[in-house]
């Protein structure tokens, strides 16, 4: 078929009557389907429940140092639980604190830290800067930007490339003292799966930023959510940091959210030791552990870090026949000019980027018929997506057969609202 | 025997150098024993093992309403867990929002909010307040002291007395708009073991603070904690603050933490439908969600309230064991005139006064025989005891031949700190 933009106007109407009558059908089905949500199926935590099976008797109940992990104690995590997190990502032990359940909830703590007594190196609490900015990499994560928002940050918009954050612009916007930081996921970044290149890794280490507190968010949370064998290769922010003498700039953020339970995973934080050391005093009044038993749940079912990656590839193969059938539905765009979408190697997401201006219109025709989008402009800071353009989608929550429909449904609206678009001109 | 008060010169010295003896002999045992730590001993923790013994299966991961526990979601916790706190406190379900591990973490979590955006009724968040302060009784916790210290409020000493709070003071001191806030251990307080009177309750509901987003702080983490079948009875501060038109004023935590695993179990917090509102908020940029299969595990566990009581009355014995060596080896102290302390109807401490200008001599006594106590100060403000007599004691963790030793010991260092402190004058 021929690009949308050079049909005729007759050719277009002809186009969105056929369009149209489509859509009526699906309507009048009455569906209930749902592609904005990134966790995973119950099928697929299914794989994880040899974690809650295991009986734990007394004597199962304590860490490799001696510790009964039942009771109270040990604020950074038990040492078996950071030598598998050290294994995961490539990273020294010494660097991880462990927390509880939930990455996203360290990440806030963190910040919220930041605010009330300032980070290691900082004049004073950030709540106490005048004007505070923060980077932005779009399309991004939305519950990154929220926080930063919540936390009177200034956002500031940097573009995705296919080898990161546009480094020319973050490299000029760091010049600014009053810039403190910078949202990161490295690896199938949040929504867009692209991977950060070496030089890109390398550029955010050495890059030099006026604020003496700057740092780096690096939420590497789809650090091992390959959906081949050998996976995208992601430099090690650590290594490059510590040649650059800038290893306090990186805050280091992981979880297995998605590897085995999303609301009963085990999350860590990874930072230098003079970093560590300093959030150490607040952290040791703000709680007295987190769940060790959780850890030891974790580590007795996950041997080594090769029983991990055999996880993984099952886990691939639920995820990757998702991302196969929404695919195949995008397919039907093909040519027609009006819609863009990346090809997964890992992570959560399709990213799809439609015909500019017909976003919101999309996200309306899907809720009409019954399919829930995430909500457009999510992706970008204070929810505006100023191209009208990007929508997210999250095949990996509904069965297969309704990821089927959805996406056969959103191939439809996309071509709907583009010809709706070239009509109404 | 005679009160050392009036023993003479020679008396006191023959006195000495028998208590001396006996300290020595101790001395060259080279021991090591722990009387500082609130926390239970491992055979108590047995009890709970049940829970984690019990297989689940899929079709056991669910909540009442049909949530998958194993994903991400629900902020406030499943309905089951929600019913059991309320049923244990005699609380309202909708008052109740469920957290992870720590109620301790809950309550810094909500100190930290009340300082970033203020709490519901503030004109600013509290980290804008110049002058800030903040009611402690003392002796209390030191954790919760240390927190509202690190907030940079100005901590007001308020002594407890029997019935709870010295209520006469409290009411002068939150005539002050500087006031923020009181903290509150209401039911076998840590460390007196006192049970706040239905008079102190409704007078803490309806006493008239001047600063409009004053909050009480009350954690009632020693809810259940009865060692007799009856208990303390402790009147319900919400229904009197409902009477009051002063129910945004409580923020209640309470965990399961001394009831099942002190690393693992399941905290709360319970305010005001209005208070939850204006929280959620935040918390919902905060986390997607605390640990939900932990709270299953805990509901599987507990049948009903009456469950909880078998249960409690179980830990009873032990902790009632290790309070009865205890209070045998202080008995030694009877009638000297140099030492108070309490009978423990409840929690987890028994506090021992002793001579006063004495209680960091015997600190050090019983450090250089291998006896850890509680630091001296640390149930005060800024870690300072004005008077320096306040000991608390935690029998629970050690074993009971441990306690005996321990407990021997401390009897023996409050003997030789008083002798001292007379023979020095």
């Amino acid at each position: 078929m021929k690009k949308y933009a050079e049909l005729s106007k007759e050719k277009l109407k002809l186009e969105y009557e056929k369009l149209l009558e489509k859509y009526d059908e699906y309507k009048s089905m009455g569906l209930k389907l749902d592609l904005s949500r990134g966790k995973p199926n119950s099928d697929q935590l299914d794989i994880s429940l040899p974690l809650l099976s295991e009986a734990r008797p007394r004597e199962k109940c304590f860490s490799i140092n001696g510790v009964d992990c039942r009771n109270y104690g040990v604020l950074d995590g038990i040492p078996e639980m950071k030598q598998f997190f050290a294994d995961m990502l490539g990273i020294k032990t010494e660097y991880i604190t462990v927390g509880g359940n939930s990455s996203l909830q360290l990440m806030y703590d963190t910040l919220a830290r930041a605010m009330l007594f300032g980070v290691l190196g900082s004049r004073r609490p950030w709540c106490r800067e005048e004007i505070k900015k923060w980077i932005c990499i779009t399309p991004g994560y939305d519950r990154h930007f929220k926080m930063t928002e919540l936390f009177g940050f200034e956002l500031i918009s940097v573009p995705m490339t296919p080898t990161g954050p546009d480094m020319d612009m973050v490299e000029t916007i760091v010049k600014d003292p009053a810039v403190k930081g910078i949202w990161c996921v490295p690896k199938y970044s949040n929504p867009t799966g692209n991977t950060y290149s070496d030089e890109t890794v390398r550029r955010l280490a050495a890059m030099e930023c006026a604020a003496p507190d700057f740092r780096i968010m690096w939420d590497n949370a789809y650090a091992v959510h390959d959906l081949t064998e050998e996976g995208d290769q992601l430099l090690d922010i650590f290594t490059e940091a510590e040649k650059c003498g800038t290893l306090d700039r990186i805050f280091y953020f992981a979880s297995t959210s998605k590897i085995t339970f999303p609301g009963s995973g085990v999350a860590m934080m990874a930072a230098s030791p003079a970093n560590l050391k300093h959030i150490e005093q607040f952290l040791g009044v703000q709680t007295i552990g987190y769940d060790k038993l959780n850890q030891l749940r974790h580590t007795t079912y996950f041997k080594d870090n090769d029983s991990l990656h055999k996880h993984m590839m099952i886990l691939a193969e639920f995820i990757g026949r998702k991302f196969d059938i929404t695919l195949k539905s995008l397919s039907g765009l093909d040519g027609l000019g009006i819609a863009e979408w990346t090809k997964p190697r890992g992570g959560y997401f399709v990213n799809l980027d439609v015909l500019p201006g017909t976003a919101k219109r999309v996200y309306e025709l899907m809720e009409q018929v019954g399919v829930t989008l995430t909500a457009v402009g999510a992706t970008y800071p204070y929810g505006i997506d100023p191209e009208d353009k990007n929508l997210r989608i999250a095949p990996t929550y509904p069965t297969d057969a309704e990821v089927k429909q959805a996406t056969e449904i959103l191939a439809l609206t996309v071509k709907l609202a583009a010809v709706e678009h070239y009509l109404s001109k």
